[in-house]
C-alpha cells in the first residue's frame, strides 16, 4: 500500500510516520512506501522498513497536487494547514492553503478518479484532519454528534468548508473520505509557543520538564483533550475503517478526555510530586481567558465510538502519553 | 439607495423588483437605482419609480463580479444559483456558479471595502439565499435552529459553503451579511418543469388554471413551503434587519408552512371547488416517492421568527397569493 501524507513536517505527521514505521502497517494494512509533503522539507528518518521519498510544496501552486497523487497513493492523509492563529492574521494565506489547497487536492484526485463505471478508476482513502473550530459559541454542555458548524475563526470556517467537500467528492463516488475532528492535542511536544491554547499543555510539559509554566485561566475552565498518542490513532483507525458505516455523514467528532485545568493539575501531582505542581505560575490573562471561554468544552462522541475510535482513559494517560514518547519513559526527579 | 440583484431574470429576483417598483422601497428604504444581472437578461419593466440597467453576465467570469459592484450598490441580493437538477447532472457548472461565482463576488466586495479602520470603507448589506437542501435525511421531525448541514447534493453543499463563507466574511467586516434559506416555493407560476418537487406546485397551478395535474406521491407526504409573497417578504425584511441581532449566526432557516399534500389539496377545493380537486391524477412514481421521502418535512424557526421574519398563514394565503398575483385576483370558474 502506498500512503501520501500532506503536513508531514508537523507533530502529528512525525508520529504517525513513526508509529507506520514501527511495524510497517497503517490501520493494519502493509505500507509499501509512503510520500511525505510540507511545506518545509520533512525528514525522511534513517531505517524505515518501506520506501519513503519527501518534497517541499507548496499545495495550491500549479502542478503540485496533481505531481503527489502522480503515484495514486491508496490512502492519503491530509494534515496540511495554516494553524489557527496565522489564518486570522493572514486572511489570504489562510484561505490560500486551507481552503485552495484541498480543493485543488480534491479536484486532482476527481480528475485522476477518472473511470466510467462504479468500482472503477482510482479510489483512494482520504482522511482529512479537522478540527473542533468548526464550532463556534455559545454551546450546549455537550456538543452532540448532530450540533451545526458556526465557526467563529477563518482556520474554522476553512475546515468546514474542507468538510463539506470531502462529502460532496465522497457521495459522487470520486474517493473515500473521511473527516475527524480531533480534540485539543495534549502534551504537545516542544517548546511553548503563543497559541492561546498554548498553557493547556504548557502547564504538563514544562514542570515535566524542570521548568516554570504559566496558567492563564482559573483551576475550573474545562477542556476537550486528546493526547498525540490517540491522534495518531484516530488516523490509523481512519486508514482501517469500512467506510460503509459512514453513509453520507463522512466527518465525525472524535472522542476526547473532557477535563479541568485542576484535572490537569492532579494528573501532574501523580506522575511528578508537588514540587513539580510548584513550578505552575498563576498569572490570569483576560484575553486568554476570553478566548478560551468561546471554546468548547465537551463532546458526546456516540457515533465515534460507535464506530471503534477511541480516547485516552484519562488525564494520567495523557501524562503517560508524553513521558513514554518524550522523555524516554523516565519520570522527572525533583 | 442602490440595489444590486443577480439572478434577476428568475422568478423570484422578477417578483422582488415588482414589489421594490410598486412604491419604491426595499425593507423601507427610497430606491434610487436597481441594477439586475443574470445569465439571461432580465427584463427592464417599463415606467419604473427608479433607474434600472441590466447586463447579461457569467458570474465567475474575469471583471464580472467587480464591474457589478463598481456602483458600490448599498444591498446586494444574491440570488444566482443553477437548480439543484442541474448542479447534480453537471458537476463543473454547479461549483462554477454556485461556489466559485459566489466566492468571486464575495472576495471582489471584500476587496473593494478597503477599509483600513472600522466603520469606514465599502461596507454593502449581503443577502443570500441559501436552501434547506443545506440538510440532509435522516432529520428529526422538525428540524431546530442549531442542526447540522449534511447536504445530499451538490447544490446543497454549494449552499451551505457559500454560507460559511457568508458568514466569515461578516465576521471579519468585509460586509453585513445575510442568509436566508428558503422553504420550497409555492405556487410556483409557469408552465410544469421536471424538478421532482414540481408536482407539490402543479397539483394546484393546473387545476387553477383548468388543466389536469399529475400527483406521484401519496396525499400523506408533508413538505416545507413559502409562497413567492413570502419568499420577497423575506428578502425585504433582510434588507431592513439590525443584524447586530444576528451575531456571528448569520444563517437563518426561514419560517414556513408545513403541510401534507392533502391540506394542498383541501386548500384547492375551498378555493376553487371539486371540479379543480377532480383535476389532480393520481400518478405514483417510485423514484419520486424516493427522493422527497429524502426532504425535510417541518422546522422549528424560533430564531428567524423572533427576528421578525414572518411565513404564510396557512395553505389557503399560499393559493390566495396565487391568484392573486399570476391570476389577476379572479377565481378560476367551473
Amino acid at each position: 500500500m502506498k500512503v501520501l501524507i500532506l503536513g508531514a513536517a508537523g507533530m502529528i505527521g512525525r508520529k504517525l510516520l513513526e508509529s507506520i514505521a514501527r511495524d510497517g502497517t497503517l490501520g493494519g494494512k502493509r505500507v509499501d512506501e509512503a510520500v511525505l509533503s510540507d511545506v518545509v522539507l520533512p525528514a525522511v528518518p534513517a531505517g524505515l522498513p518501506f520506501a519513503c521519498s519527501a518534497s517541499q510544496d507548496d499545495l495550491p501552486a500549479p502542478g503540485v497536487v496533481e505531481r503527489l497523487i502522480g503515484g495514486r497513493p491508496d490512502v492519503i492523509i491530509h494534515l496540511a494547514a495554516i494553524v489557527s492563529g496565522e489564518a486570522e492574521a493572514d486572511f489570504d494565506k489562510g484561505y490560500r492553503i486551507n481552503l485552495e489547497g484541498t480543493q485543488r487536492l480534491f479536484d486532482a484526485i476527481r480528475l485522476a478518479h477518472g473511470a466510467s463505471r462504479p468500482g472503477e478508476g482510482y479510489f483512494p482513502r482520504v482522511i482529512f484532519s479537522s478540527s473542533i473550530a468548526v464550532f463556534g459559541a455559545p454551546f450546549p454542555d455537550r456538543i452532540g454528534d448532530e450540533f451545526f458548524t458556526t465557526p467563529l475563526t477563518s482556520y474554522g470556517t476553512q475546515k468546514a468548508i474542507g468538510e463539506l467537500l470531502l462529502a460532496d467528492y465522497s457521495r459522487r463516488g470520486f474517493f473515500d473520505g473521511i473527516g475527524i475532528r480531533l480534540p485539543t492535542i495534549a502534551i504537545r511536544p516542544g517548546k511553548p509557543n503563543k497559541a492561546a491554547s498554548g498553557f493547556f499543555s504548557g502547564i504538563l510539559r514544562e514542570p515535566l520538564n524542570g521548568q516554570e509554566a504559566v496558567l492563564p485561566v482559573s483551576d475550573q475552565v474545562r477542556h476537550w483533550f486528546a493526547s498525540p498518542r490517540s491522534a495518531v490513532g484516530f488516523l490509523h483507525h481512519a486508514a482501517a475503517i469500512d467506510t460503509s458505516r459512514l453513509g453520507a455523514r463522512r466527518n465525525l467528532n472524535m472522542p476526547g478526555l473532557s477535563a479541568t485545568v485542576a484535572e490537569e493539575i492532579e494528573a501532574l501531582r501523580r506522575a511528578a510530586g508537588d514540587k513539580a505542581v510548584a513550578l505552575i505560575r498563576r498569572e490570569s490573562d483576560p484575553v486568554i481567558e476570553k478566548i478560551v471561554a468561546g471554546w468548547a468544552r465537551d463532546f458526546d462522541t456516540t457515533r465515534a465510538l460507535s464506530l471503534g475510535f477511541t480516547a485516552d482513559r484519562d488525564m494520567d494517560a495523557i501524562v503517560e502519553a508524553y513521558i513514554d514518547e518524550e522523555l524516554g519513559g523516565k519520570r522527572p526527579q525533583f
